[in-house]
């Protein structure tokens, strides 16, 4: 690609691409335009998979044709009576023309913006509304100055289905402490602004229930009073802890002397047998394409699609805690400036990502996804009892990874390729748990009191990944495969000890629910290639996770707008843009549309043609005092594995190299560490 | 402890003991023994824990009455019939008396050692009907030589139940290639040898089905001749590959430049708060006692007691291939010698283990044991949106690992310890599976066919974890919570989005499956103490494996001999020395005895006093191609985490330390690479 006089279709969109759709827009308009996203739009499948066979074959040259390069402008225009349009263009970027417009409905609402946040705080802390009911809670000195987090507002307002609302949650900041990174979370306040997000004026200030709900919901006295005076501070920033940080913990440091055994340039990345591609869109993040090893296509696209996390405490309005991470903000957009050292260690390679600023300008958001290389323990092992030899490799993992805070939440998203032909997703959870206010001695089944005054409200975190396979091709099978127990028989089971592998092909597009204790697997097959030694299907496979979904009440406004959070897996077959699995428009929605669920409703033939398979887990978090007041990681993993794609363990070649940099512990141990006879084995 | 004049209860036993303990037996006995294990009888857990008060208390002395060391001596008694008499006796170390013994019944066999499997292989290689057998194969030249796997027969024999017996399957080594290391698992013989273990004669010789089964189980021709021709070499050892191993895999190095941040003397181990004490026993390998966090306690003992490997192929004699691979065999005696900078990275301190040889004399195991410390990513990391400022803390694990070869296959078992006060068990299966003959292009629905001419049949493993725990003490209830859908009603949940929390409590010794849909955890709790801030019961708690248990046919031999691999959780009362998830006796039991089912089916009251949990979950292992001829491990991992136990996330003063040693990879990636006003918060 290097000499090429064209962009690879996946690669970003640059600064200049980005003042080309952007002068489009405002030509075409000729109004107020308020800039939210421009992107550029990944081709259709079809003219992506011909680039991408060129590219495979070396025949791309100055005289290829490739797919045209468009960018999506997504933006508000300010109409004169200062309501705000939704609206979207499609420029072609080669020539600056917009192709297609369209408004959005009122019911379509675009995710938030970072700015926007800014806005709806700055609006709130103005507003005279606001200002009464805080100084109706009577702050202590010191306490005054609040933080607000707006959150999406969970559903349409009941009253009227089309208003645009956020909500935003009160914390009183210590200043006391003069230090600005106090805890803030540690004094929620019993108010809630409810605020039009295109006017950015308060609708109503809510009061917030602070009693203990064990017995139904009666509220206790719940007071509106003083509400930070049975608070304590709940500090992580170390110069603000009690005692200083722990003195007893040495470096530990990961160096390459050789540097880094992988490269990426321009979004192409290549590792150990694996080439695949990174782009970038504000909702994803990082996105990999294109997905090969060692020459063979496994994936067309990865992706992690949603994100649906709805709280469970009965009491109004906190059932309006329900958000959608991808589609109500945008991994891209709220994901960290990654630190050498701190977020990764190592050789480490960042890629920044181009968002735009209201305004339409290029806004590069600095190291927003890091690559490296991680140990991962022993690969495999064998010590031959014969000679007494042993052959160790160990596991190292390529991973990439972004983080993204949402207010009080962290979440970090990782993708791992290994050395057997294995690629897993990891999400990890962190940040702080969003809390609310309950008064002195009081309690809940909905939650747990983790600090003074503060409860944690029982909630869940539901993800949704989006895999579109490409095993050998495109045209791929799903199965399923179940081990049953069968009842002993003197024909086949005479000893009892068989048990049946049942394989089940998903004939139609549908959803499949996990399955542990029949081991259930989901194989991703190519019909039309077989294993030369087993005579299976070459496949990749993955268990799903047998984690809770959804627990809402299915008749619920949370289930409806969270279909595709009620089973583990949906297998549909494709349609170009059908990327999000809690449908395009999440924010607000009453009902999920265009997600998981409506593309399976579809009941498409999905045998051996071109399908999407979507995996969704969830992790049911009953708070801990010891997620409070920074939560240690929740790690969850998918992992997709070779199944008969490969003719032998891949990582048969893997060097079985000693570590020379590793030392002993103490003077008391033999130095004849290794193995009988290993030495001259290993080279080093 | 260093300076006191008697050892640690819980320190292994010395060669000068095992002296004392061999000649007293010696004596007693007058005729020819055969030692099997002499190892250090833990104290009765009541004069352990008064011992261990003392010793946190600071009150032990040169005056104190330490618990008597005992030593267990097994070992075979040749009678005038030749006939073996398995016996054990109980000796007395300070003045070597024996105190008692016991004659094992003729049902209750012993665990095999590795020297007994060597006498099998020599025994069988001089017998005429091996040679006879062999003969008959029509080896071809440079095949000849037979490499010999002796088995634990998977049960009683049908026709003499007292009789004690292995099964030997076999493998032409190719001799061909002049490299010892040759894999001899590429060519399995169609034959079984039964051996009499007291006698070492030849019982039978067994031929081995070779056909496919597709449908029932009807033979197709299955031939005994030739065997080794249709199947290929499947080498792993470097050397051996058909062409090099890969070159750009470049090292990561792990360096710890002021050393490892753990200490451990003579089994006493200490690392960031944590405190414990690793004993070693033949048939466990390394046992965690003693544990306690920031002076808290936390465990008692901790320990993998039984691992079970059950085939599925119905056809006789390959339903007897179910080991017990603890109580058949012993981790601590088959456990490795681990290799520094192979097995572990970084700083690494190894623990040896004293065994003994079939004359009673001590026996060095050099580095069975690895303690070193892992980073895992991050632990926790929050940004404050209003300044920018991110906290990262990384985690770090220290992990106690010992592997073991049992003929084919390996595990890797690993105790982590990590900085959120958590605990994990992680297994980690390797190794080469076992495989059998099966004829050119026959398949079949009980195995895979990974290789040519090689059939790796469908087997499960599973593991049971024993748990003793002290959660602030000794006496704890357990308690099952479960997340439960509520239906929406206008009283508790008119929004339909709140669950239950269903908490019940485990009132007699029991089993409990684990319930992923209903996310149900179990809590160790301590019901004398509350969490002052929550309300609760200062507790641990782990998610019980939803994974797949033991499918043979519960009435069939194979569930008869593992009943304890038929529920993910048992909690039993604590009863001195019933350590064994299977049972003690496991080598070619008809029945569990003395196992979980047993333990639990006494029906004991275990609320609020001293209880054991075992944990078991299982891999079902339908073959992969890849996983042939060295298998990638699967991975499996049980958490422990407190629950409620601590006050605040216990790893908020880990140092949030930038590591230096990390580099940028690539010039095109700014030198700003820290978050917002990072810098002037990070130490270095």
């Amino acid at each position: 690609m290097l000499n090429l006089p064209f962009k690879h279709p996946l690669e970003q969109i640059s600064a200049a691409e980005i003042d080309v759709a952007r002068e489009c827009v405002l030509q075409a308009r000729q109004t107020a335009i308020i800039f939210r996203n421009i992107y550029n739009i990944e081709p259709p499948k079809s003219q992506l998979i011909k680039f991408l066979e060129e590219e495979h074959a070396g025949t791309l040259s100055a005289k290829t044709q490739p797919p045209d390069r468009l960018a999506c402008v997504q933006y508000d225009v300010i109409s004169q009576d200062r309501n705000l349009y939704y609206m979207e263009s499609t420029v072609h970027l080669a020539t600056g023309k917009e192709l297609n417009t369209r408004k959005l409905g009122n019911k379509q609402r675009h995710s938030f913006t970072v700015d926007e946040f800014q806005e709806f705080i700055d609006a709130c802390i103005l507003s005279p509304e606001f200002q009464q009911a805080v100084k109706k809670l009577e702050l202590p000195k010191g306490f005054e100055e609040i933080a607000i987090d707006p959150w999406p507002f969970g559903g349409p307002d009941a009253d009227d289905k089309d208003s645009r609302l956020t909500q935003l949650f009160c914390f009183a900041r210590d200043k006391n402490k003069q230090n600005e990174d106090a805890n803030h979370y540690a004094y929620p306040l019993p108010i809630c602004v409810v605020m039009d997000t295109n006017k950015k004026t308060v609708v109503r200030v809510e009061r917030l229930p602070t009693g203990g709900i064990l017995d139904g919901l009666l509220p206790g006295k719940e007071s509106l009073t003083k509400p930070t005076e049975h608070c304590n501070a709940a500090e992580y920033a170390p110069e603000l802890l009690d005692a200083p940080v722990r003195q007893d913990f040495k470096p530990l440091n990961v160096t390459q002397p050789k540097g880094a055994s992988f490269s990426e340039r321009n979004g192409l990345v290549e590792w150990q047998k694996w080439r695949f591609r990174i782009s970038f869109t504000p909702r994803e993040c990082a996105v990999l394409h294109d997905i090969h090893y060692d020459g063979r296509s496994v994936f067309h696209r990865l992706s992690f699609s949603e994100l649906t996390v709805p709280y469970a405490d009965p009491r109004a309005p906190y059932h309006r805690k329900h958000a959608f991470d991808f589609g109500d903000a945008g991994a891209g957009r709220t994901a960290n400036n990654l630190a050498l050292g701190c977020d990764c260690l190592g050789a480490v390679r960042y890629i920044d990502a181009m968002l735009v600023s209201p305004e339409g300008k290029p806004d590069v958001s600095k190291n927003v996804v890091c690559i490296h290389e991680q140990d991962d323990g022993i690969l495999w092992k064998h010590t031959n009892l014969i000679t007494g030899r042993a052959v160790v490799v160990r596991n190292r993992k390529l991973i990439i990874q972004y983080i993204i805070t949402l207010g009080n939440y962290e979440y970090i998203f990782a993708y791992h390729f290994d050395l057997a032909g294995g690629i897993s997703v990891e999400t990890r959870p962190t940040g702080i748990m969003s809390p609310v206010s309950i008064e002195e001695n009081k309690f809940s089944n909905y939650g747990n009191v983790v600090g003074k005054g503060i409860l944690a409200q029982n909630h869940q975190h539901i993800f949704a990944v989006r895999i579109d396979p490409a095993i050998d091709g495109h045209n791929n099978t799903v199965v399923t495969q179940d081990s049953i127990q069968i009842p002993m028989n003197p024909d086949t089971n005479p000893y009892g000890n068989a048990y049946e592998v049942r394989t089940t092909t998903v004939e139609t597009s549908t959803h499949i629910d996990a399955s542990p204790f029949t081991n259930r697997v989901i194989k991703i097959t190519n019909p039309s290639v077989k294993n030369t030694t087993s005579g299976n299907s070459v496949a990749y496979k993955f268990t799903p996770s047998p984690s809770q979904l959804l627990l809402a009440d299915p008749s619920s406004l949370a289930a409806s707008r969270a279909k595709f959070a009620t089973h583990h897996v949906w297998v549909t077959k494709h349609k170009d843009y059908e990327f999000w699995a809690g449908g395009e428009f999440t924010n607000q929605a009453e009902v999920e549309r265009g997600g998981c669920f409506d593309a399976a409703a579809r009941n498409d033939g999905i045998q051996n043609t071109d399908l999407v398979v979507w995996a969704v887990f969830g992790f049911t978090h009953n708070p801990r005092v010891e997620d409070w007041p920074v939560m240690p990681v929740e790690k969850h993993e998918l992992h997709f594995t070779p199944a008969d794609f490969f003719d032998a363990n891949p990582a048969l070649d893997v060097p079985s190299q000693r570590n020379s940099s590793s030392v002993l512990v103490g003077g008391e141990v033999s130095l004849n560490v290794c193995s009988h006879d290993n030495d001259k084995f290993f080279s080093t």
